[in-house]
C-alpha cells in the first residue's frame, strides 16, 4: 500500500482563462494535481468569481498512483463552466491528501508567456 | 456560515509597475485575494520602497465568497499611489483569514511575460 | 562540519518536456537541488504519469557543499526515460535533507517562456 | 518600534546569471528582501556551485523599514563575484527576520522572459 501525500485543502486565488491564441500553442491553465496512494483520489473544486456567486463543487477523480494535469475549461457543472476572460479563484477539496500545483500558458500574443505556483495548502 | 481560510498577514517582496507596454495588452501587477468566507474582509495595505518612507494602510474590501485581482496601480492614499518602475515590497494586513497570490504581466517588448507566486504567510 | 538543511521528501505536480525548440535556447526543466551539508545526499527520483505505471525510484548523487540543476531528459532507468511531450509529476526522496525547486524553459516557440517554483515539501 | 516579520534562514537553489542579453532589457536576477522592522537587517549571502568550493558570507545590508532588490552580480567577496552562466544555488542568511523573493529576467531573445517564487524558509 503506497501512502497517500501533501494536504487535503488547497486554494489558487489567480486564475485566468486567457481570451485569445496565436502562435502554435492554444492559452490555457492546468492545476496538476499528485495522487501518490493506492486509493484514488475525488476532488471538488469550487471557483470564486469578482461579482457573482461561486461555481460549487465540480467533482475530478485522479487514479491510485496517478497524476492529472486538469485543464480549467475542462470543468463544468451542470453545463456551465469557467467563463473566459475573467477573474476568478480556485478551491480544491480532496477525500485523500494530494499535492496542487497551478501552471498557466499565455498565448494572447505569438510569443508564448508561462508562470506557475504551488496552490497554498490549508492545514 | 463559510468559514474564512488562509492568514491574516501576507508578504511579497518582489514588487515593481513596468513603466512601458507594447503590444496588446498593458504591463501590470495583480494582488490576487480570495476570501471564502461569509462575511467581507478589510485589507490594509502597505508598501515599502528602496529609499524613501512607507506608504502605509491603503484600504481595499474583499466581498464574502469572492475574489478581488486588485491593480497595484489603483492602490492610493491621500492622492498618492505606487510610483512606475521603482523597486517595491508589499505587506497586506487582512481583519479575517485570506489567501493572497502575486502575479505580474509583462509588456515591455511586443510578446508578454508573465511570473507569479504565492505571497509569504506571516503566521 | 556543515548542516544539511530542508526536507528529505519532495513533491513537483507539474512536470512537462517540450517535445520542440526553436531560436537559441532548448526546451528543458531543470530540478535544483541544494545540499549544504558536509556528506553527499543520495536521492531517488519516482516519475508518475497520467495513464501508465510510475517509473521508480531514479538514482542521483548531489556532492557535499554542491548544487546540482538536474536535467529531467537525464533521468533514466534501465534505459528507459521519461517521454517528451506528456504531462508527469515528480517525486524526489533524500536521505538527508536538501531543498528542491523546479524551473521550466520553453523555447517551443522562437522567444523563451520560464516558470519556476519550489517543490512542495513533504514533513 | 515595528516588528520584524519572516525568517532569518532562506535558500534559492535555482541561481543562473544569463550570458546574453538583446532587446531592451538586460538579462538579471534579483534578490529581492524586505526589512519590516525598526533596525536594520545585515545580511550573509553564501553561493554554492556543481563543480568548486562555495563562494561564503558576502555581506549587504537592508535598512530598518525599507526594502532592497538585490542583483546578484552586485554580490563581491574579495574581488570575485558569481560568473554568468554557470548553475549555482544560494543561502541568505540574516541576523533578524526577513522575508526573501528570488526573480529572473531572462533576454536571451529579443523577447523576455520572467520567473519568481519566494525563497524556502528555514526554521
Amino acid at each position: 500500500m503506497y501512502q497517500a501525500l501533501g494536504e487535503k485543502h488547497w486554494i489558487i486565488p489567480d486564475g485566468f482563462i486567457p481570451p485569445d491564441s496565436s502562435g502554435n500553442l492554444t492559452s490555457h491553465e492546468s492545476v496538476c494535481v499528485l495522487n501518490t496512494s493506492s486509493e484514488e483520489a475525488m476532488l471538488l473544486f469550487t471557483v470564486f468569481f469578482e461579482d457573482r456567486e461561486p461555481l460549487e463543487n465540480m467533482m475530478f477523480v485522479v487514479p491510485a498512483r496517478r497524476t492529472k494535469h486538469i485543464r480549467t475549461s475542462a470543468l463544468h457543472k451542470g453545463g456551465t463552466g469557467i467563463p473566459v476572460g475573467v477573474p476568478y479563484a480556485i478551491e480544491v477539496r480532496s477525500d485523500i491528501p494530494v499535492v496542487v500545483q497551478y501552471s498557466r500558458l499565455d498565448s494572447t500574443q505569438a510569443e508564448n508567456a508561462l508562470m506557475s505556483t504551488m496552490a497554498f495548502p490549508i492545514k
